[in-house]
């Protein structure tokens, strides 16, 4: 059976509130060293055992494309894996 | 100089509400073959050029102990990668 991993993050130029709030709680509390962080979003998607890869990844995208990310200010990656 | 990719997801019993619903939603679209959806966040923590790699691991634990995570229901994992 395969599994995809999806990060889900925003593309190059968009601003991102959460990150951003999270980077000055850090400087606030006193942690040094940290030039800068993003957040995004993280889905683990099983698909049940009669999906091959190319269906699981044809699938994977599909989702992408329609739920998971917002395609004019998010951009995805994924990898998918073997699992029992 | 060293940067940290972190995933930050409920531990196991642990209700996920936006995966569930995630889950029941491709499901109402009509989407069959898929079992089962974790969600996440998902971090990357860029560190400025003055840590090596052990200084950046603990801050990583540190900060994802103390901020990015709820240790009493959520767990979390993360890699280091080097990068210019």
């Amino acid at each position: 059976m395969w599994k995809a991993k999806i990060v889900v993050t925003y593309k190059p130029g968009i601003l991102d509130p959460e990150a951003k709030t999270i980077q000055h709680a850090l400087g606030n509390l006193g942690y040094r060293h940290i030039q800068e962080v993003e957040a995004g979003r993280y889905f683990e998607v099983q698909f049940d055992k009669t999906l091959n890869k190319e269906d699981a990844e044809s699938l994977t995208k599909e989702i992408c494309d329609k739920i998971l990310s917002n395609p004019v200010i998010q951009k995805y990656r994924y990898e998918l894996k073997e699992v029992d």
